[in-house]
Order: C-alpha cells, then sequence, then structure tokens
C-alpha cells in the first residue's frame, strides 16, 4: 500500500451505499502534510509533461490544486458550479452532474484563464462517475489547450468514470483506487 | 503599498457596484506564489499565537489556507455552505447572507473537527460584510474553542465587516484594506 492507501485505511470509514468518507483528512478537515505528500507524487507521475497550469474544481479539489502547485510552480485556475455575479465576461461552460449531490451543475471557467497556450493537468480529489472530470475536460478542449495528465487522489474502481477517461486515452494517475467496500466489515480492496 | 497592495494595483479591476475583481490571481485564477507569500505573512502576523487549527469556508477561502496552512503546519478545517449527503452527525451550524451571491447559506462544520481544545485562526479571502466570518466565528464559539486571530487578504473597508470584528476585540489583520474605489478612473485607495 501506498502513504494514501494506508491512511484511508487507517481514518476512512466506508458507509452504506458506496460512500466513503475522508472528510477527517480529505475534503472537511485537511491534513497539510498529507496533501503535500499529494502534491510531490503528482510532480513525479508527470515529471517530463510541460504543464503550465493546473485545473480543478470547487469546492474540495481547490486544497489538493493549490497544494500540488506548489511542487508545479504554475498558476491554478478553479472551475465555478454556479455563475456569480463576479463572473462576467465570456466564459467556458459544461453541464455536470454530481454524484453526491444529485444536482445537475454547470462548471464554469473564465476564457481570461485558459488559451490555446495552457498545458493542463486536471487535479481532483474523488473520481467515481466522473461527470465533473469530463466537464473539465470539455472546456479544456474549447480553449484549444492540452489536457497534459489527470491526477486523482480517489479513484472508486468500480465507478466507471476512470475506465472511460483511460479508454478515451488520458493520462490517468489516481493515487489509491478503490475496487472494493464492504459497509459491514470496513474492509477497502485497493486495485 | 506591500506586495499584496501592490499586486491589487496592477492586476485588480475595480467595477461599478463595489466590485473589485482579482480573479486573475485570487479568486478564480490562482497566484500560488502570491498565496505563499500571504501565508508567510499571516505566520508572522499572528507569531506567538498558540494556533492549532485553521478555519476557512468554501470554496475561494480553502486556497489560501490550504498554503497557509503549510507555514503553520497546522490542518486546516473548511467550513461548507449547502448541506451534503456525505456530512452526516453532528454538525455546527450558522446562517450568513453573501454579499457577493445576495442568498442565505448555512455555514456547515463538523462536530468532530472542533472542539474546545482548538486555538483557530480563521482565514478568508475577502472581508466586506462580514456575514460568512460571522458563522465562522460563531461556530468556533459553539465548538468552545478559541478564535486567535483572523487573517483576510483583502478587505473592503468601506464596508462595517471589519469594523464590527475589530469592535468585538478579535485580532484582525487584513493584508490590504481598501478604503475607496473609483470604477470610473480605476484608482484604488488604501487605508
Amino acid at each position: 500500500m501506498n502513504f494514501l492507501e494506508e491512511r484511508i485505511v487507517k481514518d476512512g470509514v466506508v458507509k452504506e451505499g458506496n460512500v466513503l468518507k475522508v472528510d477527517s483528512f480529505l475534503n472537511h478537515q485537511i491534513d497539510i502534510s498529507l496533501f503535500d505528500e499529494i502534491g510531490r507524487e503528482f510532480k513525479d507521475r508527470f515529471a517530463g509533461r510541460p504543464i503550465n497550469k493546473i485545473l480543478t474544481i470547487e469546492a474540495s479539489g481547490i486544497g489538493i490544486a493549490a497544494v500540488a502547485a506548489t511542487h508545479f510552480g504554475v498558476p491554478v485556475v478553479f472551475a465555478k458550479k454556479a455563475k456569480s455575479i463576479n463572473l462576467e465576461g465570456e466564459m467556458y461552460v459544461a453541464e455536470v452532474e454530481s454524484f453526491t449531490h444529485k444536482t445537475k451543475n454547470q462548471v464554469i471557467v473564465s476564457k481570461k484563464f485558459l488559451s490555446g497556450n495552457d498545458r493542463v493537468l486536471i487535479i481532483d480529489d474523488f473520481l467515481a462517475n466522473g461527470c465533473a472530470l469530463q466537464g473539465l475536460i470539455q472546456i479544456v478542449q474549447a480553449a484549444g489547450a492540452v489536457v497534459e495528465g489527470i491526477g486523482i487522489a480517489i479513484e472508486k474502481g468500480f465507478q466507471p468514470g476512470g475506465q472511460i477517461i483511460r479508454n478515451l486515452g488520458y493520462k490517468l494517475e489516481s493515487l489509491a483506487i478503490v475496487d472494493a467496500m464492504d459497509p459491514v466489515t470496513g474492509e477497502i480492496t485497493f486495485r
């Protein structure tokens, strides 16, 4: 097991309905030294790629992306999920459906912050059905930019998002892929 | 002018309706080296305070808080604005109204992540009317924890949030306090 898998076994909680609660270190309370290790690992896994921008989506992707960006030395752009009065001007918009919240959201990025010159690393905390990720990829392509890679902390391998993205030829690196979870015993099986 | 005021003058845009757009470096695209400097400055300004946790609120507070936390070596907790199916169990809830979005939100923190042992630094990107901040303070107090300080990147000094918080005796450090903005000339006056 790698450092993230070990942490999931130690502090993650498996709930009914394929829910993996990692809110004590990943997406409500944040363990910053863990995020730093995740950032370093992404930097290793995408070494040699000419990445000049990291793209993520609010809210829980922002912390991982920001700490990872300290290793890459590039700016972060985070997509917004709802139209704000401060988000004016030309925007890229993709519609996605959240697995967690059962709602449809528009994923929005200002055209000012993605262009044909950008070589983008997409980072997010979770990958399940991959709808948010598909929206981000759609936006990178709409900008004429290149997806250099996709870095995910935890992928639910029993949901189709990761496979779809790999089938499309993207370099997707998930630091922990959960293939099965048992809500009765709490056991977690990693790929 | 300090480093943040200089950046606001260089890249901020003043709009009608007391809107200061800083989305090219602060709250849509993130300049990570600027965030690192902000984090270091907070560390200096709250030196000697026994801070063991940083509290912020989604979404745009998370990046600043996460990078600042690398300087403090403490975990970050970010309050959520809407009830998620993954947020179960006992929660602290405060109701706040957003100046930007004109909507009421519930600010929510799991009781697991704030306790009477916590000495909390609250961090956010903006302070205007201070409703979100008031909600965070309310939650820290409900937990029996102590607000050791409040670090804000940009305070709109012509709105009442900052004065209210200082009147209540909190150590509030805003790295840039905007006292006036002219949407015609674009001129920004700092305190």
